[in-house]
This record gives structure tokens, sequence and C-alpha cells, in this order.
């Protein structure tokens, strides 16, 4: 088990060694370790061997100018000056939060960046300055709309969150698919089969092997098929791809570049790497603060009284399981897959860092 | 088969009978008859009956006072006074629209309102602007959160419409559940069963009888289970319900008020009628105007080209299915059910108006 202090110590040397600015070296290791410590490692440690690679193939910029390239009073358009995702995301939500300052509400849309980590801890900056947050993000196309089996769209996350008064906060931070991307990935190598209803082989036949994916199949939008409202999944997921990337001027749908060193981005190219939108609201554009805060502490209530089914769990306000495994991972630590582990030493190895391997 | 005009002018001196103003009854009829030409029978005609039986049991103002009680360059919180929804929502939209020409985006949360038939109406008004169109609002609990049985949400849709260069407008309309309220009536009254995945009944069990919803079961949320995602369509829909009712100071959840003449409301409300949440952003904030409809046409042709699963029809574009409607209503006239023919043909009578019934 690792601290979490430990590990963002850790991952603030890499990417300092890598030639990021103190600052957004920073950045990364917050988010990296925010993911570790909400439980979501599928967007934690796992993925600074890739971040390195794709830096190392020079498909980062670790020295990125970031600029507003369009403005009105309450919006921004971004360029991401091909940075880490986290770095051109945290500003590009900084600048929503601004806009929000003086306009209400604020909304950037941001080009040429990268894929950055969770969702959740750009809405979750939003709380802190009594506001609203919004984030989202495409993604590799690995989703096919209703009735196809061309992989057109990403798992393209929503996050929202939205501050309570004595209660934590609402934070919803979900992909707009029945299933993520990573969580397939540890199935298949966990050897196990999937319920029906996630993903579909190459010809589009329901598949329960979660390794369809490796072989030109497909994950289904949230709704898995026609009859269970998977039309209504495809809107979600294309529209969190246009607001992202039509908007910004990013790659759409299948043009987005691949977020991995070993493959290439495709020849087709209609935009600037890959895109996010961030929103910002004011809680006092709506009500007086207290007012606010005391509407959400009464419909969180109301959601807590919610009478479960024999046998399972009691129903979650958005943000209860993040919340509980911070609470654990603060008591017990954070554990890495031995595979991360020993790409973590590796890595140690190679930039002259220290890394100690707990397990293997 | 009726022609639209005919049913408009209809629902005009229908409404203005009521003592609408002629503004409002044109509105009222113009959003009702968009719905039967879009094909969403639901939400058109067969709405008439309880929208006079709630307007002659005194729960809806025909003569309104619609006005703006806070406000930020960006935003409005709106008191739709009691009005019939479709005359607050498309008030609501304008002031979002007119927001978004100043601070390049407009936010409008709505209060002490009703029932505001289809929400992709209001995100098309957009369209004209050159503006991208948001609506939602939320509606009677029939839904239950992942793991419970109580029912504390509603169907609560959400419509995006974006406009495109050579190509017609992007227009997702979609309710946060599986299947829409007004489709299990219907399968009901056919005496057909439904699939599995889209409702429970009273005890939280798995059905696939819809009438379970009038024996105390719920409608599921997008997902339909845990291992589906519903956690996810739980948290769009109580999204939407947020942005509509706590925002605005309307009912939330369980309170919010039947919009059904022979329910009563709950006995404790926590606002004022139902909500609903409206947004306009101006494409031009974004990208120069012909650059953003290009993206898009870019965006439609290569979805167009997505490759169909054998068997399955051709993958659309949101929008497509209402607008092949539309040209079939035109050509073809609009059909109505039998009963609703009949209660129009009454309603007529009592309030001396023609209404030519054609087939029962």
């Amino acid at each position: 088990m690792y601290s979490a202090d430990y590990l963002r110590n850790f991952t603030f040397r890499l990417f300092s060694k890598l030639g990021c600015p103190e600052d957004d070296a920073s950045t990364i290791a917050d988010i990296l370790v925010a993911a570790e410590r909400r439980g979501i490692s599928s967007h934690g440690m796992i993925r600074i061997k890739n971040y390195y690679l794709m830096h190392e193939k020079g498909r980062i910029n670790v020295r990125p100018e970031i600029q507003t390239i369009r403005e009105t009073p309450s919006t921004a358009v971004v360029d991401g000056g091909g940075a880490y995702g986290m770095v051109a995301a945290k500003r590009s939500m900084q600048i929503a939060i601004e806009k929000a300052r003086n306009a209400g509400t604020g909304w950037v849309t941001t080009k040429n960046s990268n894929h950055f980590g969770i969702a959740g801890y750009y809405s979750m900056m939003a709380l802190e300055e009594d506001m609203i947050g919004i984030a989202m993000t495409n993604a590799n196309p690995f989703v096919a709309p209703t009735f196809s089996k061309s992989r057109l769209l990403g798992t393209n996350p929503v996050a929202v969150a939205i501050p309570a008064g004595k209660y934590p906060p609402y934070v919803a931070d979900f992909a707009t698919t029945p299933i993520a991307r990573g969580k397939l990935t540890i199935k298949g190598r966990q050897g196990e089969s999937v319920e029906e209803g996630l993903v579909q082989d190459a010809e589009g036949r329901s598949s329960t092997d979660p390794d369809v994916i490796k072989e030109g199949g497909a994950i289904l939008p949230l709704g898995s098929d026609r009859a269970h409202g998977s039309h209504k999944g495809y809107c979600l997921n294309s529209i969190v791809d246009i607001f992202s990337a039509v908007f910004s001027g990013a790659n759409f749908g299948p043009f987005v570049p691949p977020q991995v060193p070993f493959l290439s981005p495709p020849d087709e190219q209609v935009g600037e790497g890959l895109g996010h939108f961030f929103g910002a609201m004011r809680i006092d554009a709506f009500q007086e603060k207290e007012e606010f805060k005391n509407r959400m502490d009464k419909w969180m209530e109301t959601f807590r009284k919610a009478e479960n089914i024999d046998g399972e769990p009691e129903v979650m306000i958005p943000g209860d399981p993040e919340r509980a495994m911070e609470k654990k991972t603060e008591r017990e630590g954070i554990e890495l897959l031995n595979s991360v582990e020993k790409d973590l030493g590796e890595l140690a190895d190679k930039l002259c860092l220290d890394f100690e391997i707990k397990r293997s």
C-alpha cells in the first residue's frame, strides 16, 4: 500500500523530469492521485507509462502555450497547445470559473488537448467557488451508434458537481456507455466474460467476450440496444463529442488521435488534438447561496429516504461511492496492480528516480 | 386524417375560449400540433382534455404574469406565474436567447410552471438565431433510482438542437428513461407486454407488464439495471431534476404536482409548480458561423457513412425520425386516436366550437 502523498511526490518528480514546469507537474500528480484516492484506478497511476511514452514520441508538449483564442463575456475557446490533458483542462476550467464570476456562468471548449484523467476533478473545482461545475471530454472511438458496427465515438464521460449545505456535494461522473473501457480491459485480462448488452463483435452481434473490442468489436451506448433506449445513449454520447470537439476545433468522432503511443493518429485529421467542454455556474445566479444549499440538502434528504429493494444496497447520492473510497484509501493506503508497480519501477530507473516496489 | 392547420386553428380557438390571450393560445396550439407533426402524439392533441380540466380545477393561470425574478448577464430565474407550461417555457427560452445575444450564452431556470409538451420545440427555437438550444424539464415521479422501489423522479427529458450548414440540424429530444411514460400507457391499453428492463413492480422486481406503473411500480432509469449502467441514467435524470427545480425554486423529485386533474398535489410542497431549464449558445461564440456549420456538416457526413449491422436500419442522425414524420404528416395528414377524437368532440360541444369527427 502507498500513501497518497508518496504517489503524488513521485508523480510530481517524474513529470518534472520530463520537462513540465513545476505547476504543471503538480497538477498532473494531483489529478492522477485523485483518481486513485477516489477508486478510479483506471485513470490513475496505470496511465503514467503511456503518458511518458506519448511524450517520448513527441506527441505531448510539456512547455505548452495555453491560450484563449476566442471569447464572449460567458465563453472562451481554449487552445491547449498540445499539453497533457490535465494541464489544458485545469486551466480551461479556471477560465470558466473566471467567466462565471462576471457573467453568472462560464463555458469553455478546449481543442489541441489530450487524455485528461477523471472528469470529476474539474467539475469539483467549481465547488470551492460556490459554483456548479460541469466537465466532459471526447475520447478514442470504441463506441458504435445504435444499429451500426462502426466505432465512431468514445466513452465520452460527463461530470456534474453541485454544492450542498450540511451534506457533501452532489458529484456525478460517468461514461455515457454501460461500461467504461478500463473495466472491460480488466475483465479481459482476468479471462472473465461480461453480461450481454455491453459490447458487440465486429459484425455487430451481441457478445459476452470483453476482448471483442480488440478485434474490431464495439462498446454499446448507454441503454445497450434499441429496445432499452441505446438511441438515447447515442444522443448523449454524441452531444459530448460535438460540444467538446466540433465547438472547439478539435478532432471529433473517429478522428480523435489515439492516446496510446503504439497507435498512430488517423491519416485524416479534422482539427487539433482531442477536445473538452467545461461549465461553471454561480449558485447565487439562481438563489441566495444559503437558500440554494438548503434546497440541495432537502433534495438529498429526500433521496436518502428512498426505500431500497430487498437485498439491494441503500440508494446512493452521486458522489457517495467515490467518497467512501477516499475514506478507505486514506485509512488503508492505495494499492497498485503488480504490473503498474513494475512499470513505475522501470520508469523510475530510467529517469533516476526512487520508486519503492511494495509487492512484486 | 386532419391537416396540421385544421388542428392548429381548433386548438387556438379552444384555448382562446378558456381565456388565454391570443399569443398564448397560438403558442399552445403551435407546440401541441408540432408534437403531432413530429410523430410524438403522446405530447399532442391527447393532452388537451387534461389541460382543459386542469384549468377548470383552477390549477392553471390563463392570464399569467411571467417575470424574471433574478438575473446575471448570462442567466435568469423566471417565475412562470402558474401558466400553461408551453407559455412559460417559450417565454423562458426567448429570455435565454436574448441573454445569449449579449453574453454569448443564456441560461434560464423556470419555476411555477406546468407540463410543457415536447422539449425539442424550445431547443429548436435557437436554430433560427444561429444558436445551439437546450431544454429540459422535470415531471411527475414515476422513476425509481437504482436499487430503490421509491418513485422519486420523472422521465425528465433533455433536448439539444445544433445548427448545421447544408444539412438539417442535429436535434436530440429524449426521455432519460429507456421508455417514455406515454408509450407504456399505449402498450398497457393494447394489452401488450414489454421487454424486461423497462419497468419494475411495486416491490422492485423486474416486470414485463406495463400496467405495473398503475400499481405502485416504477419506470427504470436509462441503463435499466446496475450491470447496464442504470446508475448513470439515474445521474442524468437527477441532474435534469436539480437544474429544473432546485435551481428555480420549483418542486423537485416526488414533490412535483401531478399534471392530471384527477390527482391532487402532494401535501408537502418544496417550491412552486414544476420546473424547466433552458440554454442558448451563440455558435459564433465558438467558431465563425460558416466554419461552425461546415464542421457540423462534416460530423454528419461522417456519421451517415457508418456501416449498419446486417438486418438493421441505417444509422440515424438525431432529428431524422421526427423529420421523416413531418414529411409523412404533411403528405398524409395527422391521424388521431378514436378516443382523442371523441374527447375533442365533447370539449368542442361544451365550448360551442366546431370539431369534425373523422372516424368514430
